[in-house]
């Protein structure tokens, strides 16, 4: 085995990301090695996935999942352990929400190549991981096509920064009215028009909530204030973000929408492969049109820059909540304004405290947990 | 005087790029020295920039012109004898044309960073000028707004290069029919749409004819084979090119259009500074659209890209038989359409030859000059 090839544990492996990672694998399948492989309760995937890759390492959240894998010489590890692991050099994480945190604090501890897809980390606790990064010299690599997008506009320009402008498709209800909103099914809300994604992404997509996580996320990535930091709509999906200088000079990355290409690119960074991912054809696509969010109409989006403005353990709150209301929706129990409408309410009761521990951070997530949908 | 004061001269002080070259010293003026101006025939105008920025070598091209010229103690030069003078770090080249050529040459051998406007320098003799900069381990920094996109979007990506962009707002006349072209006159070409130059490159931009010229130029300045430089159209010339990475990521560079901001970027490369230029409104855009360029309506493109093609003493002929063509079209002699005519009637009668000298150049130039208009 060569030096190039990097060690490689998913935290996520059967959700969308996970398998996408997977393909980029078989793409290149001399510069991996599959050492870890963590999935949730989607044994059967996670059995071929096993049987494919031949990982050493395996995590699985359900008790009764554990029993109905192959039987293998596989250690059978916790994702704390497998985010830490020795034989582990790059970990992908991509687990959903909160359950994302407490690995990738351990794997900075342990100094891993993070490839990062799980938002709310940096939503939750973007200071204490950025901090903890930074004491133990730990990399951070986005795998996300907006922070992906500026980290590839920033590539040999550390300075002279002034905006970022996150790009957003604006998920499937730009132009639904209030009324047409009240009405959304989950089956409508999870049909997003440009991305393959998860379920829980896919409703922040079209609440704009995930836009929100998004500014807070860039503004820890990149240690740009969060004023500087905008939303524009641009519902093809082909500028996936732009960086402004003080110059007056904006640069922007454009691919197809495809999350292979910015998993491609944390991977294998700063080295740019060869890829059959599809070209972009811009005489085909013929228009690339932008316009302003509408804050009122996507509440979510609002609710997001205003708790990431005050800081403290409201993004924790925002994102737990958040977490709570989509699942809510997901199970046909409220609609989909309910899910900005719980947000809020919930963050109105919130005392925020400062936050400089991840037990606080978890402190105000179950108190946010406990408190979506009861009236203050 | 700091170290970070560049002595700077001019040559084509008068012309358009000039004199946006004198409003970024205006903005900077701590940080330029201007040593040399040197212009053509508008004594008045030079006269002014005398009177503002006292320099101290001066050129100028009409005898008559320097006996108009305020009495001063200012040093009378050839744009040679300026170009290579050592008291200039920096020099901007934006005379028009073959005028330029052998000034880059001697300010190449002299080590001088070269801001360079003129593209006629590289079409007529890119492989000379680039392996003599090699040699002489001398800069040469693109002003122009699409050159100047590629190498901001080429910095910290030294490799991985898959293709190369150029946009073209397609001038006045995308949407004419080749009857209509035949009727353009020389005022109608002028009134070019989106942005502010001096009269030959516009009328090369109503032809396309620049355009060609720019996918030679950056053929050598970014060492990119031909054959992976294609030409878009953008009618509304916000995004300057764009480059494409064999992982199938592009990036783009945007701005308003406002030659100042290629000039600064160029005068103060690796530095982005704040300037006041105007900031990009996207929303208040609203759409970038983009179409293929058509070979058949606007012939001097395609003729520019054979012969780039071609090489050897080709690209030489074209630029010349174009300089002289523009002339005649501009002294009301010969029609919008008789421009390409005549460039290709010339192309058709060269015999090209290898082209490793300065004097190959010139004798492929002054045959072509005298060459342009007469029938084979």
């Amino acid at each position: 085995m060569g030096d190039n090839v990097k060690r490689l544990a998913i935290l996520g492996s059967t959700g969308s990301i996970g398998q996408q990672t997977l393909e980029v694998v078989r793409s290149f399948p001399h510069r991996f090695q599959v050492m870890g492989l963590a999935a949730g309760t989607n044994i059967e995937l996670l059995t071929k996935q096993i049987n494919e890759f031949g990982p050493k390492l395996i995590s699985i959240e359900s008790a009764s999942g554990r029993e109905r894998l192959p039987s293998s010489t596989c250690e059978l590890l916790s994702l704390e352990e497998m985010a830490s692991h020795p034989d582990v050099d790059l970990l992908v994480i991509a687990v959903t929400g909160k359950a994302a945190l407490a690995p990738t604090l351990e794997a900075i501890r342990a100094k891993k190549s993070i490839a990062l897809a799980t938002k709310e980390v940096l939503v939750m606790a973007g200071e204490i991981v950025i901090s903890e990064a930074k004491r133990h010299n730990a990399q951070i690599l986005p795998i996300d096509s907006e922070p992906s997008a500026i980290w590839q506009c920033l590539r040999g320009e550390e300075r002279g920064v002034s905006r970022l402008i996150l790009t957003a498709s604006g998920g499937p209800f730009q132009h639904l009215t209030s009324e047409q909103l009240a009405q959304v099914t989950p089956q409508q809300a999870l049909n997003h028009p440009t991305w393959k994604m998860g379920k829980k992404v896919t409703i922040d997509s079209a609440t704009m909530m995930n836009k929100g996580f998004e500014v807070i996320e860039a503004h820890w990535l990149f240690d740009i204030p969060q004023e500087k930091i905008e939303v524009l709509i641009h519902p093809q999906s082909i500028v996936h973000s732009f960086v402004e200088f003080v110059d007056g000079s904006i640069k922007a990355q454009l691919s197809s929408p495809d999350m292979r290409l910015p998993i491609q690119y944390a991977l294998f960074y700063p080295e740019r492969l060869l890829s059959d991912l599809p070209r972009l054809d811009l005489v085909k696509i013929g228009a690339l049109t932008f316009e302003a969010p509408d804050l009122e109409k996507f509440p979510c989006l609002e609710l997001a820059l205003e708790a990431g403005r005050k800081g403290g353990t409201y993004p924790a709150v925002l994102s737990a909540a958040d977490e709570v209301a989509v699942e809510l929706f997901l199970e046909g129990r409220i609609g989909f304004l309910d899910i900005a409408k719980l947000v809020k309410e919930t963050l109105e009761q919130h005392q925020s405290t400062p936050c400089h521990s991840l037990e606080e951070v978890l402190t105000a997530d179950a108190w946010a947990r406990e408190r979506v949908g009861i009236q203050g």
